[in-house]
């Protein structure tokens, strides 16, 4: 039992309009059951999800949270726009998006960006990451899973992992339900986040420094699924997160 | 550039005091930057941290604290010992153990364990990892790296993924300082948690429910390093750590 992990290369700087399916086509030969893992650096540049700083105009709240953390009022406006909560303001805001993920500056990314540009997160990365798998199915005639992944550091611990924050037919969770261990007891409910180990292999040939290996396939895994749930399955439900709950408990203070 | 997980078949059933770098080297053959990742449950056993319930008598805390989350109160005086902090009281324990690692149940595991018994994890991973990588090393006359690994929930997210607990020969993070991105913008440190996507990759392979697979060799990446940091160089120091600080002052309501 074993799988690879393969970086695509020669994918080129990635700008708006750009196909990347035929793309990522022209630079791997692709089989059944191949999960393709692509950065959502690309994802958003193909869709024109970048934008100017000089374009925010800050609120009010921006204008205030941002005289306490330190950060450009325009930015923390373009992440207050992008989140339906914060759950830490300063020294950095960590919020949960619109799609449900929480993350440092709601995602915002400002490397690998030419000039003065941000990039956004797509607003919904299962489409995005649906629309590329159709297409690659297409093109490839083969059955393929998607995952479109960032970035994002971690309770509890310093540095970054790769993270799913789209899929496209692989449920991010695989659900070991009432089997047996090695020793005939039966486990309770255990639960593998596939689709966040899978993003973290990825990153390892991504790197975190250059962006230069925005592709890469996972071959050999069976996770291939044509009825899948959302990356929204993977979020905590709220009733549920205590961590959650221990932030807003420290905002109030 | 790619790499390959490979489940290292044939593993037996381990029991306390077994050779686990002579059953290693029986079946598989090593390479030079081998990363050999192994998960605790077998390293536990073999160095006999396996306990029994009734040799554990409560203390007042530990009754106290199960008579609020419904746990056995000598499971959670097992809890309780290995602890420095608990974060979380009800309706689990969070808790950081000794070796400076966040996690439930501060590690103790109940399942792929015969009968009644628990299992602890090893109080100095890196130690344990250690032990096991030179002899490995002796054995098969390659440069290798080791990682013992456990499964742990997270922040935010439903699922567990597999997570670094103790090295040997390679560091926890790699940091990507200074160096340029894709447009010449000077990066910020930035921090990739290699040893925990590596962890995660291999439990792609070893999977929550059987513990069928305990050990897996990733090959094909150039992480050996022989002056390396602890674990406990990945672990978040406590003045910085957020979520703590949430946790404890929810602890306090």
């Amino acid at each position: 039992m074993k799988f690879e992990a393969i970086a695509v290369e020669n994918i080129p700087l990635i700008l708006r309009g750009d196909d990347l399916p035929s793309i990522i086509c022209e630079n791997i030969v692709l089989e059944d059951r191949d999960i393709v893992i692509i950065a959502s650096t690309i994802v958003g540049k193909a869709e024109g999800l970048t934008f100017r700083l000089e374009d925010i105009t800050p609120g009010e709240r921006a204008l205030e949270l941002a005289s306490r953390n330190g950060q450009d009022p325009r930015f923390v406006q373009a992440v207050l726009s992008r989140s339906r909560e914060v759950l830490v303001e300063a020294p950095f805001i960590l919020a949960t998006t619109l799609a449900g993920h929480t993350c440092v500056n709601a995602g915002i990314d400002d490397s690998n960006v030419e000039g003065e540009l941000l990039l956004n997160t797509p607003e919904n990365p299962d489409i995005s990451a649906a629309k590329i798998g159709e297409r690659i199915e297409t093109l490839s005639r083969k059955k393929l899973s998607v995952i479109v992944t960032d970035t994002n550091g971690r309770a509890f611990k310093v540095g970054q992992t790769g993270v799913a924050i789209g899929l496209y037919k692989i449920k991010p969770v695989k659900r070991w339900i009432g089997e047996k261990d090695l020793f005939g007891k039966t486990l309770e409910i255990s639960e593998e986040a596939v689709a966040d180990e899978l993003a973290g292999a990825a990153n390892l040939l991504m790197g975190e420094g250059n962006g230069g290996v925005p592709v890469v396939v996972i071959r050999g895994l069976d996770y291939y699924c044509e009825n899948y749930p959302g990356i929204r399955e993977m979020y905590r439900p709220e009733e549920f997160d205590v961590i959650k709950k221990g932030l807003r408990c420290l905002l109030k203070k």
